[in-house]
């Protein structure tokens, strides 16, 4: 397919291939070795650092939304899941009389603290660990520099604000 | 948390963020670009790809399964939709009494093959443009020696092998 405009040269399919190969795979044994040691999923994961990270553990749905990605409905159904769990409770919101706000349970922070280290345990093993310190430093420019240009195409905040 | 054997150090926390961070906004831009250009959703167009390059355009629903991580359910829903828009067709598979078989359609064809440039395009945005070709090479080699430590951890075909 080479010569052709719309396609991507040798070169550049190869990277591609290979850094979509190692994410997929990356990701992959993530969530398995999460799952494994935690019972946590990817979701409860995301959800749960960062109501651990928010004032008193608490957020507003729609501001996990920005986290995770879910549609308003597949963000419910999780909610509705973890609440089940003991993880999080779901409340009306104390400030105002529209809407729910989300609070971590003392059960879901310690979930959390829990597996934390864990993940660290993994982005060692899988990333800081094989790749040597030239390489831990290129990466991080690399990432830098992709980001820079993600983000004059607009903001990253989440779907919702880019339409 | 410098210091705690549990956590990343400061310039792994670093690099691990950009890294982080990159890949979503990577994925955001991707998947956001290719909807708006095609319709597709991520899913489309990794079972449209798949059964384009599979002989006859035809693959068994476990053989999807492994290339997009959905659990059967899920797979099956995301199926049922592509037929109803006429991209796929599922039939009973004709070597044997068991189980069905996808079939890319003429439309779906017609789809994957003017989405293939569409999101050659976003990766020459976002990702080969914005990198010089030593940075380039770089990924290349990075993406390839993590590839190798995730490896060693087992097969890369899918949760089921995995378990």
């Amino acid at each position: 397919m080479d010569g052709d405009a719309g396609w991507l040269d040798e070169r550049e399919d190869e990277v591609w291939r290979t850094f979509f190969d190692m994410q997929v795979l990356f990701w992959r044994r993530l969530t398995h070795q999460l799952q494994q040691e935690t019972g946590l999923s990817e979701p409860d994961f995301a959800i749960l650092t960062a109501l651990a990270k928010a004032p008193e553990g608490r957020l507003r749905p729609f501001e996990l939304s920005g986290v995770i990605q879910f549609e308003k409905s597949r963000l419910h159904h999780q909610l509705t899941r973890m609440v089940g769990r003991g993880l999080v409770t779901r409340d009306a919101c104390p400030d105002t009389s529209r809407g729910a706000v989300v609070t971590l349970s003392p059960q879901g922070r310690a979930a959390i603290t829990e597996a934390i280290p864990r993940r660290a345990e993994h982005i060692r093993r899988w990333l800081t660990g094989p790749l040597d310190d030239g390489q831990l430093d290129a990466l991080g420019q690399i990432s830098a520099t992709m980001l820079a240009a993600l983000r004059t195409d607009g903001p990253d905040t989440g779907y919702d604000c880019e339409a």
